[in-house]
This record gives structure tokens, sequence and C-alpha cells, in this order.
């Protein structure tokens, strides 16, 4: 297994931290690639990237950040290919999948296309997740004993989450489906 | 027109300033989009890259850096996504096709998909050389009136090109083919 995170000069660099910390109570590491210069790219449309632009508290097309997950995805093509790897785990699940198009699986399904025409390797892309809701990532979660009071979901950096971003609410609102309590210390 | 120049840790980093040179006699600017840090990953494998791996004169796998060529396509596509533009240029040629599966028609048209399905945009990509040798490309520079003593193909980042390795071999053999006087000053 070799996961992978990405600083992609986001606002939240602490979920980098927190997915470490995730990869460390699995005996692993994860690889965070760098990618914080294509802030220069994304600033100028996303309110996750630029101070300047208001997080809202429901989906607009500034939280959107376009073609990310593409742009992740081709990376993990391409760590693959150095090690002739040849599965890919996707985290997109479907409760995005209505806001973002790149957690599509149309989407996925035709990135693998290009992945495999792109590399001459029969790479396969798996997204376990993409029909299923947050709150049943939630339950997976507690079935798989993944330690939830350490993920972060919140587009701000701070101490706690925040309570009040799309993603904070999403997250609230995922606890409350899956009838599980909710670990997160949220600021409001 | 917005230019992309990509560093991705490639050992001839002087090929961007080239296209910057270039793009400058055209009184415009190319963006270099600075990946430098996926040196980490194609380290593995790459010469292009790793100073240890030896850069040959034909081609083998040591000179592929898999899916390259995605990457900075999925980082054109998130660009041209972020301004509403809606047409990417990709600067592929049919003598690189039989040697880099993504310098293929099937991957970039695959790819243009993904790109389509993952933005919600209908952008193209154009690959206007898909088809020409690299011959076609030199001619075709010459009636643009493109400053082909500006551009840089050897893989090392020597005072001049080397004159030996498969980048400087196939740009000899280019003009050679093309029937154009070579202005390059080769090291041998």
């Amino acid at each position: 297994m070799y996961p992978l995170t990405f600083n992609y000069g986001q606002i939240a660099v602490k979920e980098t931290k927190a997915a470490q910390k995730i990869a460390k109570t699995m005996d692993t590491n994860t690889k965070i690639i760098d990618l914080s210069t294509l802030k220069d790219i994304f600033n100028q449309t996303s309110a996750l990237i630029n101070q300047d632009i208001p997080i809202t508290s429901k989906f607009t097309a500034s939280i959107l950040v376009p073609f990310r997950n593409a742009i992740f995805l081709s990376i993990a093509v391409a760590y693959a290919s150095t090690f002739s790897a040849d599965k890919i785990f996707y985290g997109a699940h479907g409760s995005d999948a209505i806001f973002y198009p790149d957690c599509r699986r149309e989407f996925y399904k035709a990135f693998e296309k290009a992945a495999q025409l792109g590399t001459n390797q029969n790479i396969a892309i798996y997204a376990p997740y993409i029909n299923k809701k947050k709150a049943d990532l939630i339950k997976a979660g507690i079935e798989l004993n993944v330690p939830l009071e350490l993920t972060w979901s919140c587009y701000h950096n701070g101490e706690k989450h925040c309570g009040q971003c799309e993603a904070c609410i999403n997250r609230k609102r995922a606890f409350y489906e899956a009838r599980i309590t909710d670990p997160t210390e949220y600021k409001k």
C-alpha cells in the first residue's frame, strides 16, 4: 500500500498532517506530494486556496477546485507506473458526485481509459465508495477501526473544525445520519 | 494565448528558459509551472531526471517519464477551466507516438473525454502535429518564423547541445530530413 496525499496550496493544509497521523496508526506513511505552486492557478477562483474569497456553508462554484482530482490521479498513475503497481484506489464518494464532476463514476472510468492508453499498462482505478454517501463512509470507518477523531474536513486551518463551512456542515450531517457519536470538536 | 511550460525536475531545465525566450519573441510570456517536487517520483526510473541513470542515444524505457504529459494536460485543463478557456493545444508529434504512449492520438482523445466529464465544460484538446514528423515541425517552424536557434532539445543541461543523446540525434536527423540548415551548436 502506497498512500498519497496532496498539498495543492489549500488553506486547510492540516488535512495533509491528519492523513499522515492516520497512516501512522496503520504502520505506514503517506507520501505527501507538494503541488503548492498550483496555488498560483487555483487562487483565481477558489475559496479553498484564496483567503480573500469567502468560504460558504453551502456548495458554490467558489469552493470547487477545477479538475483537481484529475491532477491527483494523473500523479498517482505516474507513480504507480514507476514500480508497475496496477491498482489505484480513489477516495471519491457519492455525496460529492452531485457537485464535483471529477467525483463521478463517468469521469474516473474515462480517466482510467486514458491512463491505460497513456502508459500502455493495465492500470485499474477503483473508487470503492463512489456509490456510498458520506454517512456510509463513517460506518465503514467504524467497522475498520479508523480513528475518525484524527480526520480533518474543515476548509479552514484552525485549531478546531470551524463547524460552519460546507465541509463541516456535511461532516456533522453525516455523523448524524450514520447515528454515530461525532468525536469532532467544533468551534461553533 | 496562454502558453504553459513545465518544470518537472528534469535535468534539462534550460528548456523552460528556451520556451520563455521564444514566447518573448512573440510578445507573450509562458507561465512556467513548477512541479519540480515530482523529481522524487520520477527519480526512480528516469534518466531525464536522475543524474545517475545514463542518458542513451537511442530510445530506451529509461528516458520515458511515465504519464508525464497527462500530468501536464491535467494542469492545462484545470488552468483553462479557471477562466473558461475551451481550447488546449498539445505539442505531441508523430515521431514520438511510436515510443511514448502519451503522445498518441488515442491517448489524448481519451484524455479529452475525461477532461470534459471531469469539468462539465466543453474543453477540446488539439494536437495539430500529432500526424507530423519532427522534420515537418521544422518546416512549419520556418514558415511561421519560429526562431529555431532558440529551441532546446538536449536532455543534458550544458552550454551547448551535447549532440549525442537521443533528443540531439533526433534533432539532427530532423533538420537533415527537412533539408534545412541546422542552426544548432553541438558539442560533438
